[in-house]
């Protein structure tokens, strides 16, 4: 698929999955690239689990009360990141961007490969759900999963949201001149 | 140009530029990938400034001492976020995500069209830069640069550094089985 057709067409989906499972080829082609994306100084900090085993999974989706594409997940990816970065430039780390960074090639990735997926983050935040998901997947101390993606065969048609115009985001040479 | 091959081209460039003009066209282009990247419970706060004015751009390359990219750049493309951003679900922001999903968007697109780049961040957060290159593109008080994207023709091959490999960074259903 054309980058620009898959950036226009990935959306947040939140409805049901196919029965469909995932072949691990696609599972492996959809965290390379993830493990593609840029990392400040190079540093490739991001981890990743990939959760495709159906207990496990239905452990992890039961977790959430609502969002279909959560409880009827046929795979998860986990981004595990350290509690306390090592400074990779001027005292900085840039983990959070790095892994941001990496969930939108994948959510590119799942687009482009037909299946449907959305960025859950601040839920896991809360609760202690990242911390409970973490021991299920064995994150060492230290670490923890600061993004997880939900992936399957999208059995609904959803309608995107609009989004707002270039012109109210986005202005040449001065940030002013916008609507 | 495939999603994929996109993902695998990107690079951090840092070589110097042709002096071939950027279009607006594809400059519209490449922030419209930014645009369409997802965002934190869909809020778009984030805001780019596209520089191509040719005195400004100079003013801006000139600050970095080494980074040819910089130097030379036909354009930067800003984004802007907020000191103090809305929550936007259980107290928290996600600008900081939105941000990095937008330049990592905007990065596959202008490898897509043959353009080069690179992530300018920490640089910008070390002798006041990005406060004087917000001062330059008339930024309003309470917003800041964020990241810097120089953007032209490159004139140089670059070897891209070596990834780790897949194994070292991935593994199936249990963080603990990886190399």
């Amino acid at each position: 698929m054309d980058v620009f057709e898959a950036i226009k067409k990935r959306h947040s989906y939140r409805g049901g999955f196919e029965e469909t499972p995932i072949p691990r080829e696609d599972l492996h082609k959809i965290v390379q690239a993830g493990l593609d994306a840029p990392s400040g100084r190079n540093a490739q900090t991001t981890q990743f689990v990939i959760v495709d085993e159906p207990e496990l999974v239905r452990s992890i989706g039961h977790m959430h009360d609502r969002n279909k594409a959560m409880q009827q997940a046929r795979a998860f990816i986990a981004c595990v990141l350290d509690h306390e970065p090592e400074p990779v430039y001027e005292g900085m780390s840039f983990q959070v961007e790095d892994c941001a960074a990496a969930v939108e090639n994948m959510l590119l990735a799942i687009t482009a490969l037909g299946y449907g997926s959305v960025w859950i983050d601040g839920w896991l935040r809360v609760d202690g759900r990242a911390e409970a998901i973490g021991k299920l997947l064995n994150v060492p101390v230290g670490k923890y999963v600061r993004i997880l993606l939900p992936v399957g065969v999208p059995a609904e048609q959803v309608k995107q949201p609009a989004k707002k115009p270039f012109t109210q985001r986005a202005a040449f040479n001065t940030y002013s001149d916008r609507d």
